[in-house]
């Protein structure tokens, strides 16, 4: 049986995660891939602590000093990336690749904005570099959409991709708690960093709905043109309106094609609540991809952790060595050539819309914001508005599809009017048909 | 760039399916694989009818008469079957697999009970056989377990794999409606054949069960030891019962691991109904896979038509085009060696059961058939009797889990009580915690 050899760099959660899933089911892998997949070398930043950690194990890993040895290592034919940041990872996989060494990366920020060098010095040099782990954990999305759906043009791609916002979103809406009191639980829970900006301002989601979107339309990775928005201003009054309205809000990152172009976009997203994906609840990701052929798939399960991100990891590895000594014959990003089909201005993205507008309670202002709407061309699909013995009320609105540019008009409009008080809130609405 | 040959046998729904896709998504697929896939030849058994077909969408394949000849021809290099049944199928795809042709076959009958046979053929002449279609449509299960999911050993795996099957007993359920009547208008809507035992008495669904089994755990395919029930006997009287106490009744396939060795069964299942897969409704298909490490995942979407199942067909065409000139480096059952790991009788299968008994009504019933189920060994988990003015009330019972022969010989203590009138209704129960 062959054996391959896999160095690792960084040996954090998704490291160990890795290293124990081969080292439990070894005998299940070999048997999967006819390879001994062995873990040799190891970079760390604490050596005493990883140490520590092999030992109790019992696990035989050399501990290097010098990242850049690893990677160029004689006995390493994979190099594993799970040390995160731009610098030095990105150096050390370009050494890598051009030493002939296969990668597997879970850095989704490094694939988002330097994936395009990455590849093609991999196919310069004529090998593999695969990312599972860097999109929805241990959810196989990547192979799916790369081969599983590779006889469809892909319409339209839509995920929940960060777990930590969709714990907060889930129990806002299941418990009618606050944004700020969640987060603060996510913190202790350990699902949130200390600092949760990365999550809960969408950069996370925003660097895989980049990733997804290249390899469902076979574009250049360009992360500087993804719109964001994050969650941190989700107001719970919403969560109850759109509840009333028959939908659940959830943190969505979103690629479209359309005639023009394609949207690539993450932001708060009121979903029907009888979608499959509506009901995705707590840290779960989900993603769901509409294929021109195959119609709605739905890939559903947990996004992050050591366990799942590991296995991801591992799956990568095992593609790897069913095919060496050659590289995969799958592309890293599903195409052979990517093309320039733009990415739009995130004002040319058309999109339904949730408003709700605080207003005085009295007779002629649903019409002057009617008027509004209609001059802009914008239709009104559903209205909520509740009695009230306060002075001031809110309108609720549901618009038809609509141009974001046309609509940011239309609202500064009527955020300038005398009886609309504050900046009207604005959602976007997604129905999946 | 290279060109890959196809040739087709039958040309019904799937395969015009696939040949449309191929068609019209020719640029895409080629910027894909770095192959011009054309389908040259095409075996059907109305030559008229495809002559007529094919020059009305302008598609340029000669038809032949002579399989054999289709299957050795030097201008076919990947043999794609979807005629179906037995014979004269397994025969041909032996002489394609001996003429050095790959194959892709969305035959589940087929593979279900011949596969092994198929597959060693296909590893002595080193070319690859495929099957994606034969499993739940478009969604790319086979993939996802075969190689998503590789890292792990798998526990468990459930799938809602009969459209037919969900659409009646989606239907049952959503509106309380009969078996019979819902049957007879999933078959004007063309949901279900004349003849629909195929999917109502769970057949094709032990067929895909059989095939996802052999791939989680790495054993031959074992057709005849697949416990199979079906769904005509679902009363809505159940259904109802089943909603009251928080569940969906599914049809499910289910192949679980145990320490004494492997459970493959088909039947209808009580589902949890806050559980995502119980919400999985319509012709839709859903699979649910346990993996040590990844935990739980699920892959939805269509499991049925030319469009999905054509998907599937052109992913695997599409698969063995970026490897050509070799084969996949992937074992088609996953493993590169099947295991003996015993599949259990279904006595010792072990299963949480709903039971319903039609019991006079009056003091000490509960207290008798208690006892018969605590002798057992068997615990009672919920219970639920409504007042009647009926001299018979239905008795329902969640039991925890039990050997299903020690279910077997305790239900027919109860049945022979007095008080106890005709056969108990007895249905499984799924948590998949």
């Amino acid at each position: 049986m062959k054996t391959v050899k896999v160095g690792v760099l960084g040996l954090g959660t998704v490291s160990r995660g890795a290293v124990e899933i081969l080292a439990t089911n070894a005998t299940e892998i070999s048997r999967r891939c006819g390879a001994d997949i062995q873990v040799t070398h190891a970079v760390v930043r604490d050596q005493s602590k990883a140490r520590a950690y092999l030992d109790e194990q019992g696990y035989s890993i050399t501990l290097m000093d010098d990242a850049s040895a690893l990677v160029t290592h004689a006995d390493v034919d994979i190099v594993c990336e799970a040390m995160g940041g731009m610098e030095p990872a990105r150096t050390l996989l370009l050494q890598a690749l051009s030493a002939g060494k296969h990668v597997v990366t879970a850095n989704k920020a490094l694939i988002a904005l330097h994936g395009n060098e990455l590849f093609q010095c991999a196919r310069d040099n004529k090998v593999s570099v695969l990312f599972e782990p860097a999109v929805a954990g241990g959810i196989p999305i990547i192979k799916a959409v790369r081969e599983g759906l590779a006889a469809n043009r892909i319409e339209s791609l839509a995920g929940i991709i960060n777990g930590t916002g969709n714990f907060i979103l889930s129990e806002m809406s299941s418990k009618g708690r606050e944004f700020a009191e969640v987060l603060a639980e996510a913190q202790a829970l350990g699902y949130a960093e200390a600092d949760p900006s990365f999550d809960v301002d969408g950069i996370d989601a925003a660097h895989k709905i980049t990733i997804l979107a290249s390899m469902a339309f076979g574009i250049p990775l360009q992360f500087e043109r993804t719109l964001i928005e994050g969650i941190s201003s989700i107001d719970k009054l919403d969560v109850g309106y759109a509840a009333e309205l028959g939908y659940v809000i959830k943190h969505l990152g979103v690629a479209r094609r359309r005639d023009e172009g394609i949207e690539v976009r993450v932001h708060p997203t009121l979903i029907p609540s009888d979608k499959l994906i509506a009901n995705v609840n707590g840290v779960l990701n989900a993603v769901l991809v509409q294929g021109d052929a195959v119609g709605s798939t739905l890939y559903s399960g947990a996004g992050a952790g050591g366990g799942a991100t590991g296995s991801a990891v591992v799956a990568d590895i095992i593609d790897i060595a069913r095919a060496m000594p050659g590289a995969l014959a799958v592309p890293p990003l599903a195409f052979e050539d990517l093309e320039a089909t733009p990415v739009l201005e995130a004002s040319d993205y058309r999109c339904r819309y949730y408003l709700r507008a605080q207003v005085q309670d009295r007779p002629g202002v649903i019409a002057e914001i009617s008027r509004i709407l209609g001059d802009a061309g914008i239709s009104i699909q559903a209205l909520l508005q509740h009695p009230s013995e306060d002075k001031m009320v809110p309108v609720v609105l549901l618009t038809g599809a609509v141009r974001e540019g046309d609509l940011a008009q239309a609202l500064a409009r009527i955020a300038a009017l005398d009886v609309v008080s504050g900046t009207p809130v604005r959602l976007r609405v997604e129905h999946f048909d």
